[in-house]
C-alpha cells in the first residue's frame, strides 16, 4: 500500500522573534517596516545566509541546519495567510490601492495569499501570487485557505499578533520560531516565554551554530 | 527576477552510523540485513518516530527536529544511487532474478534507482520505481543518474562503502549522517571520525532530543 496522503496542516514557519518574544518594535512604518529599536538584519541574518533563502539571487549560501528551515518554507504549501501589518505599513482605510506589498513584481509566495484586514479591497495578482483581502474570523479564513491550497498545507505568515490569534483559536498544527539573542522591550509580541505553549504543543529547542535558537512546536 | 534555478546536487540523506562510524556489522545476510552486533532499530528509531518517515502507514509521529530530516529525504529527488549491499543480501553472481529488493511491491523511492554492482541483470520496475544495474565508475553512474533525474537532485542512498567511494571521488555535495550513541567495533565503516571530512566540507553538529546527533556537511 502507498503511504496514506497526510491531512493538510496549518504551519507557521521561519517566524523570527527576540529573546523577549517580540517580532517587531513599536511604530512600524514604511521607512522602518519592523518598527523602532529592532534591526531586521539581526533577526533574519541566519536565514539570509542559507542556500535556500527565497530572496537569494546569487548562488552560494550554507546548507547546514538553518538551510533545512529555509528550504522547508515553501515545501507543500498551497496558500498563505498573513496579517495586515505584514502586508503593508498603512494603518486605517486605504486612500488608494497603489500599495501592492513589499515584495515587488515577483513575490516569493507563488500561491494565493489571504490578508486579514478590516479594510477590504479587490484581489490582485502579481506573477503567480494572488492577494485576497478578508475581514472574516480565523477559522473561516483558514477554511478558505485550505480550499485554495487544494490538498496542500497552508502557511501562517505572521506577524506575531496574527499568529497569536490563530494559536488562541487552536488552529495551528506546527510552529517554527527562530529566537535571536537580543532583547527589545516593547512592540508586537508573540509570547512572554515559549513555555506558554507547552500545554498544547510538544517543543524541540535546537540551538543553531548561527546564533539563533530554533523552537519547533507540534500539536500534542 | 525569479530566483535562478539551483544546480542539481548529489545528496546523501538520513545515513545512520554508530558512534564509532559503522553503518552495518559484519556478515550482512537475509536474516540480519545490517549484520552482526547491530540492532537496526537502535540506529533508525529516531526516524521511525517521525510523522514523515517514508514507511509510516498510520497517522501520527513527531514533527520536531528529526522530522525535518525525514521529510527532506524525498524533496526534489529525481533518482537514487545505491550500493549492491543495500539492494540485496546476496554476494557474488545472481543464481536467478527472483530477488527484487527489500521493499515489497511499493518501494519508497518513486524514481529510477541505480544499483552499483559487478553482477549485472536486466532493469525491472515495481510501481513507480525502476531499478537499473550498472558496473560503471561513480562519475559515470552519477552522470546517468543526473540525466534520469531531469533537473532534480540525486540521492546517494548508501551503504557506507558506496558513500565513501563517492566522497573519495569528490562527487558528494551534501551529506546528512545521524550518529547513534552506541559502538560496534567491526563492520562496514563510513569514517573513523567525522572530522576526516573537514578539509572539504563545512559541518554542523546538531544533537537531537531523540538521542542521535545529526552531522550536516556541505561543500566548502
Amino acid at each position: 500500500m502507498p503511504t496514506p496522503t497526510p491531512a493538510p496542516l496549518l504551519r507557521a514557519c521561519n517566524i523570527n522573534v527576540t529573546r523577549d518574544g517580540y517580532g517587531a518594535g513599536e511604530n512600524q512604518r514604511l521607512e522602518r517596516p519592523f518598527g523602532d529599536g529592532i534591526d531586521p538584519g539581526v533577526l533574519f541574518s541566519w536565514a539570509g545566509a542559507t542556500a535556500s533563502w527565497p530572496n537569494r539571487t546569487e548562488p552560494g549560501g550554507s546548507r547546514g541546519l538553518d538551510d533545512y528551515f529555509t528550504r522547508d518554507w515553501g515545501r507543500n504549501i498551497g496558500a498563505e495567510i498573513m496579517g495586515a501589518n505584514k502586508f503593508s505599513p498603512h494603518r486605517g482605510p486605504w486612500q488608494n490601492h497603489d500599495w501592492q506589498g513589499w515584495w515587488g513584481d515577483e513575490p516569493p509566495f507563488h500561491t494565493p495569499v489571504f490578508v486579514m484586514t478590516h479594510h477590504l479591497r479587490p484581489s490582485f495578482t502579481l506573477s503567480d501570487t494572488t492577494f485576497h483581502f478578508t475581514d472574516a474570523d480565523p477559522a473561516t479564513v483558514l477554511a478558505r485557505a485550505f480550499e485554495a491550497a487544494d490538498g496542500k498545507d497552508v502557511r501562517l505568515g505572521g506577524g506575531p499578533s496574527t499568529i497569536r490569534e490563530f494559536l488562541d483559536a487552536h488552529l495551528v498544527d506546527t510552529l517554527h520560531v527562530a529566537v535571536s539573542p537580543v532583547d527589545l522591550g516593547a512592540g508586537s509580541r508573540l509570547w512572554k516565554s515559549p513555555e506558554e505553549l507547552l500545554d498544547r504543543f510538544h517543543m524541540d529547542v535546537v540551538p543553531s551554530p548561527s546564533g539563533v535558537t530554533h523552537h519547533l512546536f507540534w500539536r500534542r
